[in-house]
């Protein structure tokens, strides 16, 4: 069973101390519920003794016991024979809403992750793959490279971004996140240092921390981007074996790289022995500019520097097309594609079939979705300012949504005080390790304007709370994850 | 980057002395890169000190050296500056034949996977699914958990084969290795001990491995299956945290465990604190017998066992349809929905709903893979016991594959042999750890019968010369993955 540290436990909680009249022991267990319905402390997990925690956070013990068996009462917490008090949730889970996955469940309205729905194409592509598929079905269907036609088409647009790229120098994975899973345990022995940035894409994180990596934070501001300056501190000092990095329309700031900054942290990385891996997951979804990134591993070999970039449809068609891919080289790529066999067995052919189709209109696909995120990011930046006058909202010109600063250190709280009011939203601390970004909050602006619309009034109605520091209300939970 | 010791090399190497007039070190060279092909030995890991080989397995340093250099000519290794000596492939891989996937590649039969060709009902299947996907497409597609009506699809399926099951019982994964590793992570912690099958599924005991497990193993043979008397020396003596089994035509052995076995393993799970994860793969792939095992769940709950069961239909549709699950209780399911974000976000919608439209004809599917299965095995025991009448061939009531024993430790140097004649068959030592099973085979019987014809014809070259001890040609290498 794992367990979790007082002094672990203490940096996740943060600033959590209330502002209002809620009693000290109730905020406590309102901040562990919290970290428990993000998925930042996981099921299962035995939370430290009472008198551990107490002496990190300075607090009586009666408190710590207090909020412990708040938690038990609400669910959220159970009392296992000799192993102390253990995550949990609540009953109600099991018997309502679906916890996870399509819908967040009746009256819920999602606002914590940035996903599209598909595009009309879809449906046309995936009769076009069950036309295909017959071709194929001689074959055993264990695929762990993936279909070579596949990674042809998807070299060939690599090459035509400006980047020479073969077949061979890509494989085929179910999607982004399973990527940087795969290059993460197969790269990384347990203790290597990893560079993120902060804030990061919390279940890259997740996959760095898997590893037994351990992170080396540099960070991402809305208003300045990356530090060279740090950059130029931090890669000499720690010498990671990886970093991961977002260098185009950053998730969740929205920042992108320039030319000569990626340049400079290739000849860093090529100096100390870093592999870059590249999430160039948003890398075409430029709306506010002319042109839009070059792939980062341009000039990366010149300069002796090894970059691994993963690419994905997710975000681009639509998240129910569970593939992406890692581009590297073929070295790298026959040993991800063994290294694979221990976590699954490969991609599925019909599912490969329909992306195939697809690329073939890339082009006019990436225009349309374009277009949209332009008139969602108007929208929301309009609404923002004119609703929440006192929060900073930086403009930006591609990705799929804003990391706005909130003025005070009350992200968590809004979220709360949102989940009562049916709303969940992806609370500042969610992107960061140690409880940081408690003043920054992530909105999404890609969804349909009257699911926008309908989830700021809820916004608002939060946010009254939090600044009129009222008690929150338990409501039905749902759990958060971040997409 | 990853390395290898000594003394876990020697338990790898196993037996593996030449019989003929083959140098020490051309042998010792040769095993090594079947360790290599095999995946037994990753990419990138690097190998013993010569010295400390050299000591472990009473060679002289100079003979340790000379297989080395021997690797290197091959490229099978390369000497990196300060790093000593690091396993590798040949250039050759990059530039013919796939290393993985659908094809083994020009003129290479494959027998060392046990994989069949799709039913014809799937191109049918995908058909009806496209027509279905539009109703999905204005959702996230991001489905960490499942489709609901495919869950209950397939706990309609548990609960007419005797086990009473629910939707929320059931999370849908990327296929069985997908789910036994998902499992495996979630619930073992570092050092924890795992018990495992001698032999079993190969990469199974990797995902045990990824998850830090130390193995104990109990052995299963064709004769006598499981022993009572084993289980109940090893389950008190080591309470390990997890069990993987297979008890249903098990593979490699097809051995199936009997009722009272499984209620006494039940128990002992219980007893001890043990979670049984329990793949059942195979579990409907009786053809030999009047009935099919019941599920291994049955009467656990009664006698305090937690057991996770895992299916799939790779084994019975085609493993082109990526898709398996798991079955457990509720709050195991959203713990290992939300633990599988760190990996990956979810499965395809399109793939799940041809499976939806394939279970609706499932029991008609079984029936055919039973016909055919029965012919296959019939044809290749007629086929063994003419061509190698000294292999002791078990029969099986179900499953895929024989697990044939040689008389002889010859298993590797067979498999040598055959890829020689462009043949690739699954050794002994893949199914066990330490280099054990060097007198065993895996032989598949699920094949069409001109394709089991021509392996065999080059399985009788490669024993011939075996049998005469004559020194081995290289051939084009293929990477062999194990299904």
């Amino acid at each position: 069973m794992p367990s979790l540290s007082a002094r672990a436990l203490a940096s996740q909680l943060g600033e959590w101390r209330p502002h209002g009249t809620t009693p000290l022991y109730e905020a406590l267990a309102d901040r562990v519920r919290l970290l428990i319905l993000d998925g930042r402390i996981s099921l299962g997990t035995r939370l430290p003794a009472e008198r551990l925690l107490a002496e990190h956070e300075d607090l009586s013990r009666t408190t710590v016991a207090a909020a412990y068996a708040r938690l038990r009462e609400l669910g959220f917490a159970e009392s296992l024979r000799g192993s102390g008090t253990v995550a949990r949730l609540p009953r109600s889970f099991d018997d309502g809403a679906p916890a996870l996955g399509e819908s967040a469940g009746p009256g819920i309205i999602d606002l914590s992750k940035a996903t599209l729905t598909a595009i009309p194409l879809v449906a046309e592509a995936a009769r076009e793959a069950a036309d295909l598929l017959p071709a194929h079905l001689h074959e055993s269907g264990f695929d762990p490279v993936g279909l070579r036609v596949l990674r042809q088409a998807i070299a060939d647009r690599y090459t035509a971004r400006g980047l020479p790229t073969t077949a061979d120098e890509i494989l085929i994975t179910l999607g982004a996140q399973h990527a940087i899973a795969l290059i993460t345990r197969t790269l990384l022995s347990r203790g290597d240092r990893a560079l993120i940035e902060a804030p990061s894409y919390p279940h890259a994180v997740e996959a760095l921390q898997h590893a037994g990596a351990r992170l080396v934070t540099v960070p991402v501001t809305t208003d300045e981007g990356w530090s060279n300056e740090v950059l130029e501190q931090v890669m000499p000092r720690t010498a990671p074996a990886l970093a991961y990095l977002m260098p185009d329309f950053h998730n969740p700031t929205g920042r992108t790289m320039p030319d000569e900054q990626r340049q400079r942290l290739q000849s860093l990385a090529a100096a100390h022995g870093t592999v870059l891996l590249v999430d160039e997951t948003m890398a075409e979804l430029g709306f506010g500019r002319d042109d839009q990134p070059a792939p980062f591993a341009i000039g990366a070999e010149q300069r002796g520097a090894t970059v691994v970039t993963v690419g994905s449809v997710g975000k681009s068609i639509w998240g129910g097309i569970r593939l992406g891919w890692v581009r590297g080289d073929r070295d790298l790529i026959t040993r991800l594609s063994l290294a694979r066999l221990a976590g699954d067995l490969g991609s599925p052919v019909l599912e490969q079939l329909v992306l195939l189709r697809l690329l073939d209109s890339y082009d006019r696909v990436l225009a349309a979705r374009r277009a949209d995120l332009r008139t969602g990011h108007s929208l929301m930046i309009a609404e923002l300012e004119q609703r929440f006058p006192s929060w900073a909202v930086p403009h930006v010109d591609g990705g799929l949504s804003l990391w706005v600063n909130l003025g005070a250190p009350v992200s968590s709280q809004l979220a709360l005080a949102a989940r009562a009011e049916g709303l969940l939203i992806g609370a500042g601390p969610r992107f960061g390790i140690d409880g940081a970004f408690e003043r920054f909050l992530r909105l999404p602006f890609c969804h349909p304007a009257e699911h926008t619309l309908r989830a700021l009034d809820l916004l608002e109605l939060a946010w009254n709370r939090v600044v009129q520091r009222e008690p929150l209300v338990a409501s039905d939970e749902v759990l958060a994850a971040v997409v």
